[in-house]
Order: structure tokens, then C-alpha cells, then sequence
């Protein structure tokens, strides 16, 4: 069947349950749904469907189950990895209205909602009980409590605060064939039976369920919170006063590196009052009560200094420490600024290895010709460099993804990831093959098939194919490098 | 075949592997072997392998793999559920062996460890270091790390730590084909790739692989700690308590409750200044720096004056809070101590619903003519009530086990858990068909085949077979109890 036969079919069922609201059918209203934040690659949907609620999805579900077509979940569209990306023969379900707070249970420290509801949007709800949901990716403002749970998304508060994973309890939601699924405990008892799927389903990347309702851990508002701001005259220092916080008894409420080129563009972008003769910089958070505060505040200056930090300043008040942050949140936007295309790169690494990342980085921006900004979840070991280049030069192009997949082989040989937090979406399959055997991989379309025989569900995200792996082990050849043990194995 | 014939065929081909030494063969010496700490339910292996090393291990699972020998692992034997009884027609393996601490790296906070390592041991190794290994079951002078991973082991203080889940960065193994794998980070990084294997290989009960070796977090020795101990006139009064602490902004290291007649039994027993006029106990925790606990320590009572504690203890030193603690620790043998025989019951529910449980089972008590002591993780929700029967009597093991499967299902309906800790094993098979729907259950089994295709490991464990839940359906009705909605299901 053609496709615009398969869009016609699909659209006549649709329209019944959705309406004119809830179905975009035109092509020319695709445009914000071609892509998520990774906006490397567009795909056009048969259609997209926004169901109002559960019943209307629930019968979406069905009329794909009888037809066959491929489904992709999204939420606000925020993603880096491109796993919200449409499936050309696919329905592209925006979940975005199902946006109820449903239940917030103060004693019980837990909110009930649905996936559509906004990350902020919770801590905003919650704020009137002393309370608030922890993970805080820097999309928190526009990203869906769905979209969080769907790449287990993390934040700068999570080394203290654990990643989705450890603040979501429950979810509820549909497998592919429409069928209801409960995971985890929604009334928030602990519970070991059975093995841990709601684990599964978190980072699951929309290719195992859709989850439409979440219950979250709400965690008490700290009283107060401080932090320091540390220079360093070089990124080795920097690197290693990281490990050595870490190796302390203190878990920062936050700790991020910035190197000296990503200081400046974003000193000149937001005057965070960051000190631009140092090679890098570090933020150093603690939050509690005032008294904790003030000791782990000491502490962690104390190991800063003797790690050979150059300068520390301390954020006085509440605007202070706000503004000290305002830097590190406008990282991305200042990189926008000084160059007309940069590529986000997402790996982790074991923290120790920090500084030699560093190093390494330096060299490749000599041999790729291009700039590079490093800002870090360092505490986490989760790297995040920015490669700049102009889209318009196809050459810089090649380049900057070559720079890239170079970045994301030696977090690997280091023991580290080719995402520490952004998923793999399609950005990353030539990565799963880096890090991943033959063995792993098939581990990994095993449990897909599990809960989706048909593989109707976000196709193509992920997991790579096997023959892709192939090829892919190819490229990393064909670029020049030395292939590492675990490229061996194709 | 015969199993006579079966059993000299495999010891044919383990006895060149593994030596005399490495091999029980003659059934006088499975006496230790035939169960775990769920003593109810005894088998008979065809032989116990005991291997000194992972070449061992690889070439007894080859000889399995040709052989079509069911696998059943084990550590330290342990376990409450069953999980490590032998099966008759397969070969119980032993990791005891594989106990060698591999590396400390007090900067990462990380210990690798081989899967038959002691949890204390862990914990006395690190010490030198300042570090600790968080998570803390009552058996942990005995039980293996790799136990722990299988059961997803918790503790008195994983409220505030976590469970094994939240404290373990990566596991290598064996699949039950021989097939070396590594999930989660080995070297401690970030990992988002792929589907979280190492969360659902934790807590899976030995059904999906073999883990060999374990890498877990390290936690920094608290500068100090501190216990209250509160008397409640009542237990709706202790119950509500528990929900006013989780509430407040401290999680507190550890929170117990002991009713009246377990607090009788464990002070005749250990004497731990226990007040024998209180209805219910609470044992309340706070650690950290001497500044932390002392605030913590005056919230935490405030909040236990205000809920109406009759009194409160405060331990004045480590060895006065050790001896608090001696009586929560002694639980079990005190209870032993009392009854001929005690069925250790675990569940979860909701921490709200922990008084409206302890009211319904004082009820049950009356219906079923037994006593029964409670100890609750009280602040995970997390029960124990231990029911006091003597095996002589077959009308008060019928009358136990009854009990206990109205207990199981009252938490269930509370949207509890059939188990909170201890795992399924063969103990719960019944108690699975009341919690999770057909569904749910054949998506365990498909989970289960993806690991192991033919089903030789551990199997008849933790999931049970849908025939077997019809039965089971049958039985919880015949046991003349109004039917919720998870049993009509069947």
C-alpha cells in the first residue's frame, strides 16, 4: 500500500476519536513535531495524534493495533538524542494534554501525575507543602514529567539527589497493544516482588510503553543553600579537586566543572561574575539546614584550597548564588552565541579520569580543527562538551561529528558511556555499537520484544541493528582510529 | 532417564572440574545444602558444586548446558524465601568460594568484590578508609554480597541509604549458557545506554543470571549517630508517628517499630531497657555530623511529643545505642525463644496504613487463635509481624499459614507488596497470583526467557506458573475470605 493510501486509512479512523483538535493531518502543521532537540535529523509522521485523555488513547492504541502502524510517544519535544523523532510510516502520539496534577499527598511525600505534566510544574504545586521534585534537567521549565521517566533525565542536583530513577515510585500506562500496565507501586509501597520493571521502563526510551500517569518522590525544600565558586589555573587541578570532593564525606548538592572558553562565552552572555583568567571553573553546592550548611560549606573550601583552587567566592545571598548559576544554566544559549551550530555531546566517564578527558579533548580540537566548550556534571563524571561548528560547511559537518564519536570511544575505553543522561535516541546508535557486544545487544532487542513483538514502538531508536553495528564498526575504522578491544568484537 | 543415572553422569563430568573438594556428591553431606533460611521446604540436589574460581564456574555451567542440568546458585544460604532450595533433578552451586575482595578505591568510594564476599566484610575492609557499605539486613555477618544482589537486600538504615539497588554501580556474571556479561559500569561511570539490565538483574532471585562479581558504592562513615526511643500508649498513635517523621524534612537513618509483645520478648531476652509498659516502641536514628544529629535529634523528638509518645529514651553514648539497637537485632531469636516455631511474615504497604495493619492483625489474632509479634521497617512500610504456631501441631501450621495469607493480602489490597524485602522465592508463589494479573505475571515469564530460553535457572522460583495461580485463586477463596478485585482476576 502507498503510503498516502496507509495516511488516508489511518486518518479516517482517527479523526472519530480525536476530532479536528486533537489530529494533525496536514503536513504543514508538522513542522514542530519533525524533530525533538536534536534537530540534526526531521521526519514527517503519517499524522499526529494528541489525545485528551486516557480513553482517547487508549482508543488511538487500538485502531494502530489493527492497522499496524508504528507509534511515537513525545511529550514536550525536548530531547537531545532524537528519540522523539517520527517514524515516516508511524503515528507520532503527543502526550502533552494529559497535563493533571492528580494527587499530592504531602505526608506521603509523593505527587500523583500525569506524564504530560511539566517538571517545574510539580515543584510549583508542591512548593506550598515545603516540598519539591528533585530532578532538574535544565529543560525543567518545558520538559514532561513523561518525557523525564521516558530518558530517565537527570539534573545538576542529582548527584545528591539521584536521577529519575530514584525519585519515581510508580507509573502507570499502556503497552503497545493498548493493554494496561501498572509498575512499581502507585500508592508508594515498597515492593520486591517480582523482577523491577518499573526500573525497565525508566530510560526505556519510549520503546517498551506509554506511560501516562507517574507517582514521584517529592523531597523536602532544603532550608537554605550556598555555593562556591572556585578557579582553578588548570584543568588538571580542577579535575583532580573533583575527585577529591568527591573521595570526601561530603555529597555536594551540586558540582559542576566549566573550562576557561566556556566561562567566557558565558560571562559575556549572562555576567554570572564567573573569573575569566582561570582555566576552569568549578560550582560547589551545599543545601540543608543553615548549621549543615555552614560546615559542609567549610569542608569542601578547605579541599578546594588545597587542591590549589586560585580564587573561591561564596555566594552571600540567595541572588548571588542564583546568578552564579544563572551561568552554568545559560551554557547552552552562550555557545548558540559565539557559534552559528555547536553539537552537545553527552558521555560519562569514572571521575577520577576527568582531567585526562580534558587533556584529550584539547588535543582532538587541534587534530578536527574546531572549538570545543567543556561544561560537566562533574561530581557525576557526566560530560558534556560542546563542539562549534558552522552547518552551512559540510566539511565542518563531517568534523564536528567526527570530533564527537571520537569524544564518546574514549569515555568508552575509559570505562565510561556514550550517554550519561540523553539517551541514545538515533543519535547515539553508532555509539551502542561501540560500547555494546554482539551478545548486549541482542540482550537488548530481547527485552524489546518482550514487551513489543511486532516492534511498533518507537522503531528504530535505541538499539541498533545488528547489521547497522556492522557498518558503524566500519565508520569508526574507516575515521582513522585504533580500535579499541570492544570494536574487536564486529 | 533415571535420576540415579543422571546424578553419576553429572558427577562424571564435574569431578575432573572440580576435585572432591569442590564437589558434594553423597546425599549424608547435603544436610546444609537442602534449604535456605526458610527451613519450611527442603530439597535434594543431584550434587552440590562448590567451585574455587570462575574457570570453574565456566566449565561446571558447560557441563550443565550439555547436560540440560537445572542451576540453582547460592551464597551464604541465607535467605527467608526459599530462593536457594535446591531442585531435585539440578545442581546446586555455591559461590561461597569466590570471596575475595578485589580492589578498594577510597577516592571513587567503590569496592569490587567477588559475589561470595560477606556484606560485613565489605563494611570492615573499607574501614580503614572511612567507608562503609551502606545497606545493612540482619544477616549481615553472614550473608554474600551476591545474595544481596539476588534479593535486592535492605537493612534498618536503607530508608535513609537505599536498598542493594541504590548502592551497587555494576555486577559481572555468567549467563545460564556459560556466556560471560557486564552490567551496569564495572568502572563506576554514569551508564544511560541501553535498557537498565543491572536494576533488573538485581533483586531477580538468581532467575536471570549468574553475578560473579559485584562493584559497590562506598559510603562515608558518619561522624557520629544517634537513637531515640519512643513509648506510644498506643500503636494507631506510633503508627501515626512514623507518618509525622517521614513527613518532616529529615529522613531519619533508621525508624523501627515494636509492639507491646515483641518489645516483651526481645527485653526478657537482651535486656535493652526497653519500656514494657508501651503499646508500641519506636527506634528513631539520626547520623552524621555531631552539629546534624544534634538538630535532627531535637526535630525528631518534638515531632515524637506532638504525636504523643509517652516517653522518650535518648541514647547518651554509642554503646547505649548499640544496646537500644541489640533489642530490634535480637527480634527474631527472641522470638524463637517464646514459640516453638515463628512464621516471619514480610510485606509492604503504604507507611500511612501502618496503624489501620497493626489493628488488623490484632483482629486476626483473635480469628485465628495464634499470637503474633510485630517488628516493622517502619518508615518504608516495610512488615514482620512473625506469627508464634508450633509445627507439632498440623492444625496450627494450617492456622499459620492461613494467617500469613490474610496478612499478604490485606497489604496487597492496601496497595502493598507480598513482600518488601525478603523476595518470593518458593515461600510467596501463592501470594504473586494475588498481586500482579495474568498479564503482569506472563510478562515476568517473558523476561525470564529472554535470559534463559529453556528455563534451567533456579527455575520453579519467584514467578509463578499461571496454572498454579488458578489453584492458588482457589485456595484464597476456599479460605473463606471476601475475594478484592486483584483475585477476581483469576
Amino acid at each position: 500500500m502507498e503510503r498516502a493510501e496507509r495516511q488516508r486509512q489511518l486518518l479516517s479512523r482517527l479523526r472519530p476519536i480525536l476530532g479536528e483538535a486533537g489530529l494533525v493531518a496536514r503536513a504543514a502543521g508538522f513542522g514542530p513535531y519533525e524533530s525533538d532537540g536534536f534537530t540534526a535529523y526531521r521526519e514527517r509522521p503519517l499524522a499526529v495524534a494528541i489525545p485528551e485523555d486516557e480513553k482517547q488513547l487508549r482508543a488511538v492504541l487500538q485502531v494502530c493495533k489493527e492497522l499496524g502502524t508504528p507509534i511515537v510517544p513525545r511529550g514536550a519535544g525536548t530531547g537531545l538524542s532524537g528519540g522523539a523523532m517520527p517514524h515516516p510510516e508511524g503515528l507520532s502520539i503527543s502526550l502533552a494534554r494529559l497535563n493533571r496534577i492528580l494527587a499530592i499527598d504531602p505526608a506521603a511525600r509523593t505527587a500523583r501525575v500525569q506524564c504530560g505534566v511539566r517538571n517545574l510544574a510539580i515543584s510549583e504545586a508542591a512548593a506550598a507543602h515545603g516540598l519539591y521534585y528533585a530532578p532538574d534537567p535544565s529543560s525543567q521549565i518545558a520538559c514532561t514529567i513523561g518525557g523525564n521517566v521516558a530518558e530517565n533525565a537527570g539534573g545538576v542536583h542529582c548527584l545528591k539527589y539521584g536521577l529519575t530513577l530514584h525519585n519515581v515510585l510508580g507509573v502507570r500506562g499502556y503497552t503497545v497493544e493498548g493493554e494496561p500496565i501498572e509498575l512499581g507501586s502507585m500508592r508508594g509501597a515498597l515492593d520486591a516482588a517480582g523482577p523491577d520493571l518499573l526500573a525497565l521502563a525508566i530510560g526505556s526510551e519510549g520503546l517498551l510503553c506509554l506511560v501516562t500517569e507517574v507517582l514521584v518522590r517529592l523531597t523536602p525544600k532544603p532550608e537554605t543553600a550556598r555555593c562556591l565558586l572556585a578557579s582553578f589555573a588548570d584543568v588538571a587541578q580542577a579535575g583532580a579537586a573533583v575527585a577529591a570532593l568527591m573521595a570526601g564525606a561530603i555529597t555536594p548538592a551540586g558540582l559542576e566543572l566549566m573550562d576557561g572558553p566556556m566561562t567566557a562565552a558565558v560571562e559575556d552572555f549572562v555576567h554570572a561574575g564567573y573569573d575569566l583568567s582561570a582555566a576552569a571553573i568549578l560550582l560547589c553546592e551545599a543545601d540543608g539546614t543553615p548549621e549543615a550548611v555552614e560546615a559542609e560549606i567549610a569542608a569542601m573550601r578547605q579541599t578546594l584550597q588545597a587542591c590549589g583552587a586560585t580564587r573561591i567566592d561564596e555566594s552571600r545571598d540567595e541572588a548571588e548564588r542564583l546568578r552564579f548559576w544563572s551561568g552554568r544554566k545559560n551554557a547552552f544559549p552562550a555557545s548558540g552565541r559565539v557559534s552559528p551550530d555547536y553539537l552537545c555531546m553527552d558521555a560519562s566517564i569514572p571521575r577520577a579520569r576527568l582531567a585526562e578527558m580534558l587533556n584529550a579533548i584539547a588535543s582532538l580540537q587541534q587534530r578536527w580543527h574546531l572549538r570545543c566548550f567543556n561544561v560537566f556534571h562533574a561530581g557525576d563524571g557526566n560530560l558534556h562538551p560542546l563542539i562549534l561548528f558552522d552547518a552551512k560547511d559540510p566539511d565542518q559537518i563531517r568534523r564536528a561529528e567526527g570530533f564527537g564519536a571520537e569524544i564518546l570511544e574514549r569515555a568508552v575505553a575509559m570505562g565510561g558511556s556514550i550517554t550519561g543522561e540523553h539517551g541514545v535516541g538515533i543519535e547515539k546508535l553508532g555509539g551502542m555499537c561501540v560500547q555494546f557486544s554482539r551478545a548486549e545487544l541482542e540482550a537488548f532487542h530481547a527485552i524489546k520484544s518482550c514487551w513489543d513483538a511486532d516492534g511498533r514502538l518507537n522503531p528504530g531508536k535505541a538499539i541498533p541493528q545488528l547489521h547497522r553495528c556492522a557498518e558503524a564498526g566500519q565508520l569508526w575504522v574507516r575515521g582513522g582510529r585504533l580500535p579499541h578491544p570492544e570494536i574487536e568484537r564486529f
